[in-house]
């Protein structure tokens, strides 16, 4: 493949960055393509943290294949980094290669880079230019973005429903509505994100083990649990395996000892209410650097997060059927007036399988 | 534009078709193209009715411009009438042009032709052939196949909802929820329909006057009004203009009196309830000629027409926007088990303006 221009380069380093979706957390999602006289002499990812970033792995890739990096240019998804994190500045390992130039989609939002990185290249006598297919590379690290720029992770919403809207009969009957594939493309969802939250209600109601399992993943999301009084059963099939955050407003001290002693861990946050701070739960889940945050929970939870402005997204399955009478999506008050309803804007729509796949966007209310 | 085969010379003769898709009714949608060595000489589609049937639009097309239609091939979108209707029959008019060839899509359901057209045409030393684009034939004219084969109209229900699938509020508060291109294609959908029928529930609460605005139409559809228990008054703006039916299950001799009077028709369908007797109204839609029956009512009626089997097709539009607890697009009792959902399959789904348009259709449950 020839690279004739920055654009097909910067796409190429997309798709390289678009390997390390379900792996590079906390760090975001990077490619970089190393190009000279149009043809690519390395390619690389972000590796999980502590390892090779997207422009070593590149270089690292060129040297195996025999080539020289000097007065070749890089593509870059994000501005390299200047700090020394887990692994050393990527800027200075490009200046010490010889690179004549780098190009790269759009600054980091990082408060410890913001420009310093592209400024060190610079200063080192490289051609810099940013911006080049920007607002994709933005998209696909749009949780990275989200802690570094709001203090707190993008929250995906996930639901699946039939046409009219409902995921459950009254009596608590529920299964699967949605298709095979629709099922396998929610876990594929669930494995790009860095942590997947859902409510005791749907612990006791359908004791789901919330792991990756339709596809293959290197790593499993941490799994977070809002259970306010902390009512989880021991014997939850969440709370096998890997360790979960529990997240309660009311102390238990001896039910806390218990978790804590099958390795889970107790995040205290009581709201004036008794109940689980959301909106502090979000900012704390930044903290503990959750880019992207993949709810799967019942309409109760769904609804008080929504209602607390915590989601972002809504990833909506819709069946062909009906069902009728039945348990709805989001359990959300009525605004008073119908000109307040809660605004959002499809962002992609398509078929899985029989099934549709609408992703929605909340826009957020004009103050 | 050559005419190189006979896909090609059906999918212009479809097109032609289309252009009738407001006003052929209760005829179908046919269109007809003439060709001579690759050369479209003549093209036309059915006028309204007892005017010309597409045939003789076509070959008037060609005589209008100077051509003759000796010898020439007729691709024509259902088989050429053979009986004295309105008009005369049409493959005696081909037959009596000398035409060489004559391409049909389909056998025409009409009971009164079913491949009547055809052999006489053979009889008569014309090289026929059918089935070509046959499936695209049928679909353009899916309310005509219902009313032949059925005795019943193809009922298309039409809702429009927020994403959550809410309607208005549950103080009757409502409001547009899609935006101004769902509306306009609402009223394309409506300008297609035989007739448009609607609630008493809807009439009290939104007053409609459920004609054809958005776009320039020769022909208003017939509306009709469920009303068991004939309470609409005289000013609803539905009854203003043309001629309803009303659909009444109680019998009220004065109120009778005055909705004749103002040139209203009854229709007394009681059922063993004293309500409307739906599927009963279906057959008598057929009877009257309706292929195709567009619903747009409230949540009520929308729920009894679906639960009765009376409805082929939904026609739901969702607007980007969540509304909550409140009314839903049908009040639909939930099965006793999930399995037992009433099931879809989505035909068609796009964007319409800012807002999803769905076209699902009902699979008949096995019996």
């Amino acid at each position: 493949m020839k690279i004739l221009n920055d654009t097909d380069g910067m796409q190429l380093a997309l798709d390289w960055a678009a390997k390390g979706i379900n792996t590079t957390t906390p760090n975001p999602r990077v490619g970089c393509v190393i190009v000279r006289d149009g043809e690519v002499i390395g390619a690389g990812h972000t590796q999980p943290p502590g390892q090779a970033h997207a422009e070593i792995a590149a270089m690292r890739d060129a040297a195996a294949r025999g080539h020289g990096v000097r007065g070749a240019t890089a593509y870059v998804t994000l501005e390299p980094c200047n700090h020394h994190g887990r692994t050393p500045p990527c800027s200075q390992a490009l200046v010490a290669a010889g690179l004549a130039r780098v190009v790269a989609a759009l600054e980091d939002p990082n408060p410890l880079v913001a420009g310093r990185g592209m400024a060190t290249l610079e200063a080192a006598g490289i051609a810099v230019r940013s911006g080049v297919l920007a607002d994709a590379a933005r998209e696909l690290n749009i949780g990275f973005f989200s802690r570094m720029q709001r203090g707190r992770p993008w929250v995906r919403l996930k639901s699946a429903a039939s046409l009219d809207g409902k995921t459950a009969l009254h009596d608590g009957q529920s299964q699967w509505i949605t298709g095979a594939q629709a099922r396998a493309d929610g876990h594929a969802w669930r494995a790009r994100a860095c942590a997947i939250l859902t409510g005791i209600g749907t612990v006791k109601a359908d004791d789901p083990q919330l792991t990756v399992r339709a596809l293959e993943t290197a790593r499993q999301p941490r799994r977070v649990i809002v259970d306010s009084r902390l009512e989880i059963a021991l014997e939850a099939r969440v709370l096998q395996g890997e360790p979960c955050w529990i997240v309660a407003a009311q102390a238990n001290p001896s039910k806390e000892a218990l978790l804590r002693a099958a390795g889970h861990e107790i995040i205290m946050l009581p709201n004036a209410d008794g109940k689980a701070d959301l909106p502090a739960l979000m900012l704390e889940l930044g903290r503990r650097e959750i880019n992207e945050l993949h709810v799967e929970a019942g309409g109760k939870l769904n609804g008080s997060l929504i209602a607390a402005g915590c989601v972002d997204e809504l990833l909506v399955y819709l069946a062909p059927c009906l069902i009728g009478d039945a348990q709805g999506m989001f359990a959300l008050a009525a605004p008073a007036h119908l000109s307040h309803k809660r605004l959002l804007a499809f962002h992609e729509v398509g078929q899985v399988g029989a099934d549709l796949r609408i992703l929605a966007r909340f826009i957020p209310p004009q103050e």
